[in-house]
């Protein structure tokens, strides 16, 4: 019986997460959970998984909860109360779900309390793997990845060499706009850019993936969870999305992880690492696919993605500045504030005005987050 | 050092074994040779290796190599020279390449001395794969495949657990016939036969990849080789013969191992399992290739393949009379006695006439391989 504390409960993968928990009640028991805004969803889902303790964002939101939940379920509220439900109770796993740079303080506790991470924050590696991957290896605990690409890297890499590993390859599906040219792109609106042509994600994602800043963010991800150098890291398009990324070694030799678009596949082989279980899902076909097309990544076309490499090769606080610029921009382009094109210009803007710090601890971190969001705001 | 024992070092896997181990001296030393007529070609061979022991098909190429050999270099023949090479030196691996089912007894006799096999001699597991893999276990020798397919699914299976396997899938170039009916097969030369699309190999074995019956022995091999009920090994046409073969999970995920034809990946992995070493070989470029194709098998058109499938299901002698009866048909239709479809004709014919023996000894598979090559024959 795997315990399980999730942090995001009720975004995508969190719902997916509880998806898994739910199919297979004899492995997982669902110990705490963590939500946003949505306590309406939080409120069923602590109905169904009855957790000892739930946080919600606010104080008021939790007091209006109190009086709703179970007797045996303690409700929390805030940053603190996130990391209540990382790190203060008999879960063995976090799987820390959360949107944004908040996740990083609840993973830290987490981790210092050694219980294993299903990481699907990619922030918390991108503003502060040289923190959190340096912890974990200090507690002996295991970063084990959610994101489809990380985990397939991650499948892919059992039971081999590491040291033979000549590289890894992330495939990338090309996003909404993956057929628009860079003059196209000009007059996109938003609801285009929702349009993601393979998975169904949150929104911040699904433009994360247009404009190639979600790939970035992956490399610089792979980066820390696997210990490579940028050079060793490579992106591929590949629009069906079905190899899901695929590691090379010194004998040529490339082993890969396909299937159809679940994220409930990659959740629940984080949950069950290194053993697997039977998961109802469609299988994959591939006489039924036809085709899988493959073509070089084109840096010109995506530059979000060249600059996400240039940030993860300066190190220091230029991932994170990147990561909250984009946060910001990302939001103001889902509020009309501005356009598509203008998403990498903002970030573009914020970088050359960002000298990097180098070895940032919390604090450092926290102000180079804040000081980007001013900028980009601007 | 790994020393290694050749079995059928003139050939195609022979001669990619040995630029194997002439590239890595400091890994590999080559301990025994045994090839077949060539001996011209053997005779370079050893001078370049130096060998202690090697072995010729005949009695007067022996005494004719006898006076050409180095002073350390001893020359033994026929079958008991084979049984010499395979097991009466200091090497640590044999690698079983030589064609048809001579390879048997020397693989047995491999075994009984404790040594590794990299077997590319797949009828030797066709024939009698029961034997084969009971002597092996009880000896706690590795049968390590060196044919792509199976060293795709060795790869494949690195550190997952077995128990979550849902099947496995051998991907099939099609051969030299694959875009040509059933109608425009009758017609087909010997030469036509001969050019395999993917991959250079040795004549019967690409005549075996046209009549997709190369195919059906791999499919008994992975029976064997893996444990597997035949409802859970599926064959895959793939023209470009990139994905060499795949496995699935119960949780759907399917992990495949992929690169450019070049018989040396296997060869070198056998050898190097669990390790892996550098190879000067072209690196796969998804994105030059830019395109991966994939069909259902169709066993109308491939009728050898489902011939297959039925004598795999129905063990014993089956698999054993319907590799001898190809044996003989190929060659007969190498030699322009039969026509291309007459090959199938001949396994079918063969394959009414026998009832099959279940669990047979070596004489009794001796005795049903016989019977098919005469009754093929006639």
């Amino acid at each position: 019986m795997k315990k399980i504390a999730l942090l995001g409960s009720t975004g995508s993968i969190g719902t997916q997460t509880l998806q898994v928990a739910a199919e297979h009640p004899e492995h997982f028991q669902v110990e705490a959970l963590a939500a946003g805004g949505n306590t309406g969803l939080l409120l069923e889902q602590i109905r169904q998984f009855k957790p000892a303790k739930v946080s919600v964002a606010t104080k008021e939101a939790a007091e209006s909860l109190k009086s709703q939940v179970p007797a045996g379920t303690k409700v929390y509220f805030g940053n603190e109360g996130l990391i209540e439900i990382a790190a203060g109770t008999d879960a063995d796993t976090v799987v820390t779900a959360v949107t944004g740079s908040m996740g990083l303080p609840a993973t830290l506790a987490a981790i210092d309390e050694g219980k294993n991470i299903a990481l699907a924050n990619k922030e918390t590696l991108v503003t502060a793997g040289h923190l959190v991957m340096r912890r974990a290896a200090e507690k002996g605990v295991p970063i084990l990845p959610v994101d489809s690409e990380h985990s397939a890297i991650f499948q892919c890499l059992n039971g081999e060499p590491r040291e033979r590993l000549s590289g890894i390859t992330l495939t990338a599906s090309g996003g909404s706009f993956r057929n628009l040219s860079r003059a196209e792109l000009a007059n996109v609106t938003v609801e285009d850019a929702l349009k993601h042509p393979n998975w169904s994600m949150g929104s911040k994602i699904t433009i994360d993936s247009a404009t190639m800043v979600n790939k970035g963010l992956e490399v610089i991800e792979a980066h820390w969870l696997f210990g490579l150098s940028y050079d060793e890291i490579n992106v591929l398009l590949h629009p069906e999305s079905i190899i899901h990324s695929f590691v090379e070694f010194e004998d040529t030799s490339i082993i890969a992880q396909l299937g159809n678009p679940d994220m409930r596949v990659p959740i629940q082989y984080a949950l069950t690492y290194p053993d697997r279980i039977p998961l109802k899902a469609n299988r994959l076909s591939l006489a039924e696919i036809g085709k899988l097309n493959f073509r070089e990544m084109d840096f010109g076309r995506f530059p979000c993605l060249r600059m996400a490499y240039d940030c993860g090769r300066m190190g220091g606080t230029a991932p994170t500045v990147f990561n909250a610029a984009n946060e910001v921009a990302v939001a103001r382009f889902l509020r009309r504030e501005i356009s598509f094109l203008q998403i990498e210009e903002t970030l573009e803007k914020v970088m050359q005005q960002h000298t990097a710090i180098a070895d940032p601890d919390l604090d450092v971190i926290r102000e180079a987050d804040q000081w980007a969001r001013r900028v980009a705001s601007e």
